[in-house]
């Protein structure tokens, strides 16, 4: 149709949700594909853990041998939808030195690899996609690489975990605690067996490391990310949260500060954070992913949609796939890795928020100002305390559950002021510290 | 930095709030683009009307001559910001012609020109890139045309005017009519003295074109849009509106359509609509634009932000300017127009939606009947009926406000039950029609 019929070969690595969608699309849709990019496509062979038939392939398409499918002559664009880490990086490396262009959704790999990769890539002469490593179906990555690439980003603030997010919708709408939430989470299939890389925020992190390289033009890695995940947040919180017009969202924000000595750093980190119920974040709910995205010419913008599941992400793998293949019909290529900027990652102790602490205290005159001096102590600003209940034991009022809401200030003083609040005889236990996102007060 | 130091010149075309944006950002962010293209980028010359100082840029940089300026040796790029549909238009073929690539904010110009603009790109191996014709600093284009490459796309439906979306939100939330409202949006700037172009629904029209057409991998251009405007929305439509749960917004929606022969075509319309208050652009208010995507394997996704102003243009503008400098360093072109499917338009009589009517009858008995017989005779299926006041005459009771919402129905049904309902003695008139989207019943 455009002249050049010699078709493109395809190498699909993995057969679970996300490849065996992307096969099915590069069947059904042959056609189409073919008129954007200027030449078929060519299912080569798919790399499997062990060759079975009745996997929806045709048998003879299946291989084990993923160093030789990968090398093959007649294959130009490599898809890796297999993860974990191991082995996918072997064979993304072994494909990018054989001068395949790769298309990957392997978050924890491009975490902590993303410059081996991209090097690779670059010697190479060949693309090296991930869009779908990043919310899924949302166009998130070239959006930031390409779309705001004449702009300054300053902050990029997304709800980019699906099984978290599910989580906490649930105990928001229906009051129920963490364990049930995520015990209704694994029987619908939103969570793993091991939850653990998404409830402890790993798999938020990573994406967070992603998207924090991209959009400031410099490299973090998954260790570079603050992290805490949502295990420990009760229906007492939600509670408070929703007195104070808010919801609990577990947050991945990456973050261009300008540090006390003028000096240009990245903030990049994970955490469940009181969102008030205005912010478009808060909005958010079950399985849905969304990004903001704050630039300094084109202010804020919103993407949302479906960040996970087999169809959504193949979406995102297909659309890189047509872009690789495009490039090679055209002998172009896309974008290449831009990473000038090498900015020094602020630590946490640093970060300035706001912060939610939610303590039990003996219930007795003079322990509000009690506490009010160590936070004032440390110059963390108090702008709200409250009571908000009592806790009973043997029909005893023993203690009162007091929240205090603090303007902002450095995750160290406010470290320090919860670490001498825990030293009083008054204070029983600290129960939760949140901090308090989308409001700048 | 990366080795090729040649800087890329750039002409751009027009100093209005977006081009005066434009230079200043090549200026303040010069460090940075050239990081990221990999060569500086060099202002040769600014197009204008009239040579005049104090234009904020140096006045040997100012130029009235066009035809030479976009001719010049030393001119990689040309960025039109300058409007209307001519004379861009024939600056920028004669710049394509030349061999420059060309980056444009004008939808007026695309929405009829694609096809002329997109061969003269491909004959002379440039790139031209469009990102900030439709919905400013949100990215659009660049989303369907490569991150949803690989999906077939089924509908889009935005708010892509800021004016008018201005204006119903002002009506929805105050309750004043449509001429205050518009008063209103004219003193804040919002509105253009002559508003004809946003309130009858031109621009949106032009850019519902330009979105088909890449959506979709064909040509629409603004003649195959269906239009309507929204000088006839009254504060009564809205309090029906507030009734059924819905608000009123302008859509652009374009659909891929099987017809009755089992035949693809695509629609392109733009109307003020009833949204129901939960469909996510109910809440887009103001100023700001969104995009519905709702593609085959990626599901639905949402695209939000500052649809127009200075900034927020310039910075898609300057996006497509450092992506098409970075392919000019590279030796590498961007996506060519994709237009292999040649789907013919889907007439509006056609067209397939739910209705909102609303008429002043006679407030007798049995007029209601009468009514519900129109519409069943041409198997318009009522959902909904009631009557939601009275109008007075000199103290009598002269009229009944009726409002029907009905299932879906072709327009031309819709049109005919509605010219029907004029003729009846007992219908002293049908005072407005409007469709309710985002809602499938």
């Amino acid at each position: 149709m455009f002249g050049e019929e010699k078709s493109v070969g395809v190498a699909v690595l993995g057969l679970g949700n996300v490849g065996s969608e992307v096969v099915r699309i590069i069947e059904d849709s042959a056609e189409d594909l073919a008129a954007r990019i200027g030449a078929p496509l060519a299912l080569r062979g798919v790399g499997v853990r062990r060759v079975v038939a009745d996997r929806g392939v045709p048998v003879e398409l299946l291989t084990d041998n993923i160093e030789e499918l990968v090398s093959r002559d007649d294959v130009d664009i490599v898809i890796e939808v297999m993860g974990p880490v191991e082995p996918a990086r072997k064979a993304i490396l072994s494909a990018l030195e054989n001068g395949k262009s790769v298309v990957t959704a392997n978050k924890a790999l491009l975490s902590v690899s993303t410059g081996e990769l991209a090097q690779a890539a670059e010697s190479a002469h060949v693309d090296l996609y991930f869009e779908a490593a990043v919310a899924g179906a949302i166009p998130v990555i070239r959006p930031l690489t390409q779309s705001l690439a004449g702009d300054t980003v300053l902050r990029v603030a997304g709800i980019v975990n699906g099984t978290t997010n599910y989580i906490l919708s649930q105990m928001a709408s229906t009051g129920v605690d963490y364990e049930t939430a995520l015990a209704d989470a694994s029987a619908l299939g939103y969570a793993e067996a091991d939850p653990t890389a998404d409830v402890e925020g790993y798999d938020a992190a990573a994406k967070a490391a992603i998207l924090a390289s991209i959009a400031f033009h410099t490299r973090v890695t998954a260790d570079d990310v603050y992290r805490e995940g949502i295990t420990k947040i009760t229906p007492a919180d939600f509670a408070s949260a929703k007195a104070l017009g808010c919801t609990i969202k577990l947050l991945s924000i990456c973050e261009r500060v300008t540090d006390d000595e003028g000096q240009q750093r990245v903030s990049a980190r994970v955490y469940p954070a009181l969102v008030p119920l205005k912010h478009p974040l808060a909005a958010v709910n079950g399985a849905f992913n969304a990004v903001v995205v704050e630039a300094k010419a084109a202010g804020r913008l919103m993407f949302y949609g479906q960040g996970a599941g087999g169809a959504p992400t193949a979406s995102a793998v297909t659309g890189d796939l047509v872009m690789a293949a495009r490039n090679r019909v055209m002998r172009s290529r896309g974008p290449r890795e831009s990473r000038y900027a090498k900015l020094p990652v602020l630590p946490i102790g640093m970060v300035s928020t706001r912060y939610y602490v939610n303590m039990y205290v003996a219930d007795e005159p003079g322990v509000l100002s009690l506490l009010a001096a160590e936070f004032a102590k440390r110059d963390v600003s108090i702008a709200e305390m409250r009571q908000e209940g009592v806790a009973d034991e043997g029909g005893q009022r023993v203690a009162a559950r007091i929240v205090v809401i603090t303007h902002r200030a450095t995750d160290a003083a406010l470290s320090e002021t919860v670490a001498a609040l825990e030293g009083l005889d008054a204070v029983h236990r600290v129960a939760s510290v949140l901090r308090l996102e989308g409001n700048s007060e």
